[in-house]
């Protein structure tokens, strides 16, 4: 049971440091945890946002547990090396396709949101994004045309194996959930969504007892506005699924509180919240670490299978909130240690 | 003085109707209508969306009023058949590349929002979104690869040009409002961001008064959510913005009220509400025309500069919903000829 932890940037190592000490609490037999370093972090010592050193972390880990990474101040390097190609680069090599990220309000923080509670206290979704393909990982670059104009190009396609192995996790998630599943796309303008539409529609037809629905991106971009609650399972492209799930979340209203999982065929996963590395308070102990502590749980559920530690780690951290123990992102006073302490408390 | 009135599809007819009253109303000195058939309806008649009989109107004219196009019934056509591909054919065939999406919260009406009031209530942004260029217009397709394996494809890409005439569209809507202007791309993955972000940087240099800040798509996505209220000028590619602009509107939560522009070089332009077609309310009498007679007051600005007369249009429609005389997508009661009726008695 080999856990690579991954703190990266900015809040990442304070906030991955909380989530830690909540595993080792659990005593669990034979867990082993492996640093390694990533993002800009890696890029300062080793020169590479992705050492090999790291990746070799990764592939003799079961899970990864991962902070956050990101570094404005490594914005002026070429796009290979900046802080962001950590996460491609794991999400590529280790061919964590299926992005699970559940939006859901805790009761009570219904009013985080900038939504009215009647509104976001309905949201209980999940978006199943595909992490491997799409527009993020064709041939691309810049050229200049035959009359001198400079031209930047990416190739986005999708493959119908590609689409066929994220239309599986999505229809599973949603025979575990209300069996509705959503799928968005473009199908109007791209023949890229043309036929993913065309390989969800076959193999909706292995899944009898899962309702299957269509719907355009701008559309569900409208319909997260008027009525969130109305989804259960949204399946999305890698593009789609990334600006849709930053929006699902916000609407949430407790960014802090949001965690997320990437997960390869089998049991392998990268565990993660779903905020970012929010450089103006790192170093602080300002941070919630509450997202983190709850990736550690995905993790073990999906990772490992073991439910009931997961469950303790949810129960531990509904149970701080419950006591009025938050971070500043939810109106709280509460700062990064105060938190762990808390929910150790209450494991 | 030359207007095409192409009506459309579902609601587009009746809603279209009641703007032409109220054009009609004005007695402009050579004002003249022509009508044409598009989408679906386009379709049904001559057996494509876009007919060239339509074309030969559109471009014997100084300015088009457009309805709404689109019909379910029509889906299992091949995609170039569609009702929305006269959307697209348009705007390529007439080189309208800037639409201009203003979400604004008309006072009054900000409980109609999904939003808190004190979040919506803020909400008064442009969206400049570029309409000729992107994943729309490339060369896609669907091929079988050497392993025998489908993919959809589609090129993505944007050449300085093209960025360069929407950018210079940008800055000047933001010089006309509060000097900022926000760029949206998803530069830390795609080439054609990175042109377009260099681009933008470039003909900022022209602009001294104006600050040009830049935010990638899904955290854009995240701020609409967040506080909506901080953008004034959005400019971005046609993609993004076909997302971000939907969810903009629907952010102002009376989507009835909402006009747009899609503008060529020159005076040119297209404008119509960005409601769609429908079709569950068509024929009905029950569609909310102002957002339509709204667009006619947009055209009568940008294409004629008869910047009195579309104020005169924009007073009525504010006057007839001081009086609470709204549409049943405003919570009101009054029909599609009633509210017709009630703009033209305040004109
Ligand atoms: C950092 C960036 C490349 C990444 C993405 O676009 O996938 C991020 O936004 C995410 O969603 O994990
Ligand atoms: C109908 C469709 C092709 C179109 C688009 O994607 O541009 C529509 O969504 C719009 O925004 O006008």
């Amino acid at each position: 049971m080999r856990i690579a932890v991954f703190a990266g940037d900015g809040i990442g190592p304070e906030v991955t440091e909380q989530a830690v000490r909540v595993l080792q609490a659990l005593e669990i037999e034979g867990m082993e945890l492996v640093e390694g370093d990533v993002g800009g972090a890696a890029y300062r010592r080793h020169g590479h946002p992705l050492p090999e050193a790291t990746l070799d972390i990764a592939r003799s880990a079961d899970a990864i547990l991962f902070g956050a990474v990101g570094d404005f101040s490594l914005d002026h390097l070429e796009r290979a090396l900046r802080p962001e190609q950590a996460v491609l680069g794991l999400r590529k090599e280790l061919g964590l396709f299926a992005n699970l990220r559940p939006a859901t309000v805790f009761k009570g923080l219904e009013d985080l949101s900038t939504l009215r509670p009647e509104v976001s206290g309905k949201i209980d979704l999940l978006i199943v994004r595909e992490l491997n393909g799409d527009v993020y990982f064709g041939e691309k670059g810049t050229r200049t045309l035959e009359d001198g104009r400079r031209q930047g190009w990416d190739m986005m396609s999708y493959a119908e194996d590609e689409v066929r192995r994220i239309a599986h996790a999505g229809f599973k998630a949603a025979q575990g959930r209300s069996g509705r599943l959503c799928s968005v796309d473009k199908a109007n303008v791209l023949e890229t969504s043309q036929l993913w539409r065309d390989v969800m529609i076959e193999v909706s037809k292995e899944y009898p007892d899962v309702e299957l629905t269509h719907m355009y991106v701008d559309n569900a971009a409208m319909q997260l506005v008027k009525n969130p609650g109305a989804f259960d399972v949204i399946v999305t492209g890698n593009l789609f699924g990334d600006i849709l799930s930053d929006q699902a979340s916000m609407c949430v209203g407790s960014i802090g509180l949001l965690a997320s999982a990437s997960l390869a065929e089998g049991k392998f996963g990268l565990y993660e919240p779903i905020h970012g590395s929010a450089p103006d308070i790192a170093g602080k102990g300002l941070a919630n670490p509450m997202a983190t502590i709850l990736s550690a749980a995905m993790l073990l559920r999906h990772s490992f299978g073991l439910e009931e530690q997961a469950a303790r780690i949810e129960a531990a951290v509904a149970a701080t909130l419950a006591d009025g123990i938050k971070g500043g992102d939810l109106g709280g006073s509460a700062g990064t240690k105060e938190i762990g302490d808390a929910v150790l408390a209450r494991l």
